[in-house]
């Protein structure tokens, strides 16, 4: 995950980080934004931002940009003042958690103080989540991912329930797990692309098929094969929720394929090598975290909360934690 | 756990696998079916089979049977794949997942081509969860069990609640724990001793007297204290649901003692030798485990899934975790 | 942790405590009523037992009070059982999570046979969950806490759904996650004050001013500094609760505030070293355990079980776990 920024543009930014602190903890803020994409890059970071601001200003709901931006600084900032190891800060490993904490609570929460307070603890927290999972899951060589932000997130979200100075928006009603109904429409090759399309720019909360080609090609820039894994990889989850029936509503709106998004380049290029072998591996990493994200559909709808990306990291941790056998790159 | 087929016909089969990968192949499967209840023998594994198809057969389910099979095939073929560490693949360890993976989907689930599917994935993906789970619990020394069987099947039942191509048979509904019904009915000597022999085949979820006792022969073929733990461990457990009242019916399926059933064996003799002492452990590890089932019947029920064989396994992991101060046998 | 009863008596008790297998099995369940709160010392935990069972017998429940004392005495007993370290024996260590569970069990179920059958089972296996948590624990590091009480009552109360023999008279009704009702009423520097206070019996299920003076006494003698801050995380966990609106009722019976009456004093000086910014770092886990609190009352709720201490445990492991670079006290 090294940058490779080479251009003269890149090379004058980081001459100028190494000079200002100021400019340095920015580029730490832009390199957590990639980050939440595995990218260690601050114009990918730069451009998820853009992507942000502009899904989230379109659906009239600029807080959430707002939000993915001061968390982003605070979740950053308290990885400084808790003297983490410089060499991950300084490529935004402390950073990503806080982007989706800070997107992820004004999406279900309306913006009045009580969001905000407990966006700024919660962007806070996650870094102390990250730092406790990542000590805890490195003595198998295995990365946190981006559990910290889900299990900061779902702590929010459950004490929405309890208090009455939290306002819900948009949270499904609890309910009990129930035989769902038959799935019924049509879905031809133009909504398939969509639906996997917005399946990227809901990694960060967004339902924009502009910002998903903002976020893709922000990807794109930094490593094209990284790309092309996270659009397929939400193109099969696509397919396999397809096959099985789920809800085209929710299907459309990307909700069947951010997870697998993520597993896609994770097990895909990652932290594993791209091998022929490795790709079936992959593969098979994607479709299982098609069936994680139906379980927990049903599992965390007994709550009352989304699932947020823990498919995508529990498929993560189970396929990385099993394989000591293949060739597996440094995390 | 090694093998004691010391007969001839014991020796020209061991000297056939060794000989021929199709063989070998089939040796591992039968271990791997042995190895559901700690045996490592491939005539341990095809009575297992045979009692499997037997019960199956008897309630109008062969698919359960075919099931088990195909999960086994499907599992210990993915270890062969990912090149997992031949000592233990030989003696049958990534195969018993699978086992139950394959017997568990169709006991809950009608036989479509959505549910063969996702048996066969579950399959492949239960050698994935077992390497993990089996890499994280090495840290301490610790047998994986059959958790990876529960955590694989668990994520397929609850995903049936969000695919309408998967049609639940035989799952309960999703009900929130409340006050349970006093019990009523008599439950005599006769129902005592076949209850305990019913949670045998439960383990299987098979609920079939004849199956029991092969299920009991094939282990007494290669370990009779064992054996002799199993049944004990059943009626134990039967007899600490009945005094605190559990529904005479769900006793009578065998669904209070098949948790039961392995812990015995595995704390009594397997995992720790047998002292006195150890007896007394296994004991009060055996009437947790029923505990933990009464536990896990409400917390589960909540989502309208079985416990499978959790209760076992968190007793298993809770009473050889805490030991490291009787002997503990190598795992 | 050491005891510093340096008086005469301390001593002259130490030296009878050396001399008698007895007296010493005495001190050590002292001891472990004393370490609930983080306190090796025997006088604490006399007055920790003399708080409960005034507290208790206020309420009418005298069971709650006896339930202590037997649980402290079976899982010491079992500790010596399974030759656990004789250090951390000495200490108290392996007493304090029975203390709990036999304080609770009797405050949420009829004190009937089969309630008394469940508190001894539960007792010695609370010393079985303490061993296995503290063995996984320690590779990095991080002390169990009161998670060992936490599971091993958990599943106590779950099972009292599924055992008719156990009768429930204290636990809420299961309920799904709901939009919560404003609060109304007012809350005076009084009742602030005196909410503060019953966070820190209610670590112990006591609703009882007097009881909490007794408790906060306990804790002077041996250590101020934790008193203090004992005191002062419950009152920042009422503070926060009623900034968010939390139901007032529940706020004076000490139910947002127990938690952190132990997050406070772990995070703040026994597992760290108090340092200015150690202080910061412990005022927002204090602020988070409420957030925890707030979060599982939501899903604890939805299994109509209560949440006990682990707001507690998982901040403090959180906080804890993410610390390496801090000055960490030994555990």
């Amino acid at each position: 995950m090294e940058a490779t920024m080479n251009q003269p543009a890149g090379n004058a930014w980081r001459r100028a980080t190494e000079r200002n602190w100021f400019l340095e903890y920015i580029d730490v803020c832009l390199r957590g934004s990639g980050q939440v994409i595995f990218m260690d890059n601050p114009l990918t970071g730069l451009l998820n931002f853009i992507a942000i601001f502009w899904g989230a200003c379109a659906a009239g709901m600029p807080q959430v940009g707002i939000g993915a931006v001061l968390a982003t600084l605070l979740s950053t900032a308290t990885a400084y003042a808790v003297n983490v190891d410089r060499d991950k800060l300084k490529i935004g490993l402390y950073g990503f958690n806080g982007v989706l904490v800070g997107a992820g609570i004004p999406t279900f929460l309306a913006p009045n103080a009580a969001m905000w307070a407990f966006l700024v603890v919660g962007s806070i927290v996650s870094t102390v989540v990250m730092l406790a999972m990542a000590n805890v899951l490195a003595k198998w060589n295995c990365p946190a991912g981006t559990f910290p932000f889900c299990v900061t997130t779902w702590f929010v979200m459950l004490a929405a329930y309890a208090f009455p100075a939290l306002s819900i928006t948009g949270l499904p009603h609890a309910a009990l797990a129930h035989v769902p109904a038959a799935a019924s429409g049509a879905f031809g090759a133009f909504e398939f692309v969509r639906a996997s399309l917005i399946s990227v720019s809901q990694v960060w909360f967004i339902n924009n098929p502009i910002s998903a080609i903002i976020f893709l090609f922000a990807l794109v820039i930094e490593d094209r094969w990284c790309a092309a894994l996270a659009f397929l990889g939400g193109a099969v989850a696509v397919g396999t929720a397809l096959i099985f029936g789920a809800n085209m509503g929710a299907i459309s709106d990307g909700l069947w394929g951010f997870s697998a998004v993520l597993t896609a380049p994770a097990i895909g290029c990652i932290f594993m090598k791209p091998t022929p072998k490795g790709l079936l591996y992959c593969f098979i990493a994607v479709v299982f975290t098609v069936f994680i994200q139906a379980a927990l559909n049903t599992a965390c709808g007994s709550f009352g909360i989304p699932t947020f990306t823990t498919p995508f990291n529990w498929a993560m941790y189970l396929f990385v934690l099993a394989n000591r056998n293949f060739e597996k790159k440094g995390v």
